[in-house]
């Protein structure tokens, strides 16, 4: 029996939803058995940062080497570094059977949509645009002026959610992990993911079985 | 805001698979909350049997009326007696946003998506075939022979599995119970039964809210 082909879930969402804060309440549940897609970056690591865990640590020739192979699934510069999620670690993970999690925001999920579009896109939503401007305001990192502009942002990015395949509303954040894991156990069990298996095992009944009846 | 419309389930699979035991599963979890579609017969109720919980209990007049009508999702005659999926009952409780879960048929089945292609279409399917012959041995209801008719029929049922959405093996019942679960509330997450309701608190907070601003 050949191994289903893992898959790769997206979850993304507007700046401010909780992105960051579900993707960790996901991979904190003992029975989560996800592989998180580990990026690459330019970047120097930062006391704490494991190497392979929180990010590839790579330098600027090996990254620029990468985008020339054309070996990232989506990358972009911020601030004079390069981040990127890099295809072979994604690969061979579904290859085995495992399913690959990518915590990413709107942008970049767009670029992972046109590159593989078999994904499961799943786009985390405030319970409300009053709310998300209440968590903004809360962060009291913004002036009022920044937060609007936000919104605004956040408006656009909501207009992206139609090429999403499922919302998840982030009211609390166990609630939210609860539907992403229903959504990555229902998508296992759409039909043309099984019906190979199932012809096999009648193939083995009735032409085997019959040989040994 | 509007009422999300209910999902019409409908859980279906070959002879002897389970699916009687697995729906009693699904509805004596305490917190289930889909409406079971009652079925209408014209054949007498037996002790014990409520009309309008069981089944409903209508003449022969009564249902081939029905049948004149357009009335019925499906329906059937066995050894003289009519058993049918009365449509308005399933349509009111999906208009009031509740899912409405019917167990039927592979045949049934096939009848309900000509009619309601929207709906959830779940395959119940045996953990194997060899295991499918243990337990319709095991009932001790049927000679050899008529097992491996009814094994046949299985694996034309099976065949119809393509047409369906999920498969859920009945490895375990109160695994097959979980699945279901699970697909019901991810189906309900998909973005274009959520895309109406976000677009609405958009409306709400760009327009409700500049006015108050």
């Amino acid at each position: 029996m050949s191994t289903q082909r893992g898959l790769l879930i997206i979850l993304s969402g507007p700046s401010g939803v909780g992105k960051g804060t579900v993707r960790e309440a996901v991979f904190d549940n003992e029975n989560c058995n996800y592989i998180y897609s580990v990026s690459a970056t330019t970047r120097s690591s930062r006391p704490g940062e494991v190497n392979g865990e929180d990010y590839f640590f790579i330098s600027r020739e090996e990254f620029e080497n990468l985008i020339e192979k054309d070996a990232l699934l989506e990358y972009a510069e911020y601030v004079g570094n390069y981040y990127g999620t890099p295809l072979a670690y994604i690969e061979e993970n579904l290859q085995a059977g495992r399913d690959v999690f990518l915590e990413i925001e709107v942008q970049g999920a767009r670029k992972v949509r046109e590159r593989m579009p078999e994904g499961i896109f799943i786009f985390l939503a405030p319970p409300s645009f009053k709310e998300l401007e209440t968590r903004l305001t809360d962060r009291g990192t913004d002036s009022q002026a920044v937060i609007m502009e936000r919104m605004e942002r956040a408006r656009e990015e909501i207009e992206m959610m139609k090429d999403y395949d499922y919302v998840v509303v982030n009211d609390y954040v166990p609630n939210a992990v609860s539907k992403i894991n229903a959504i990555i156990e229902c998508e296992h069990l759409k039909v043309e993911r099984i019906v190979d298996r199932i012809q096999q095992d009648i193939q083995d009944y009735f032409v085997e079985g019959a040989e040994s009846r």
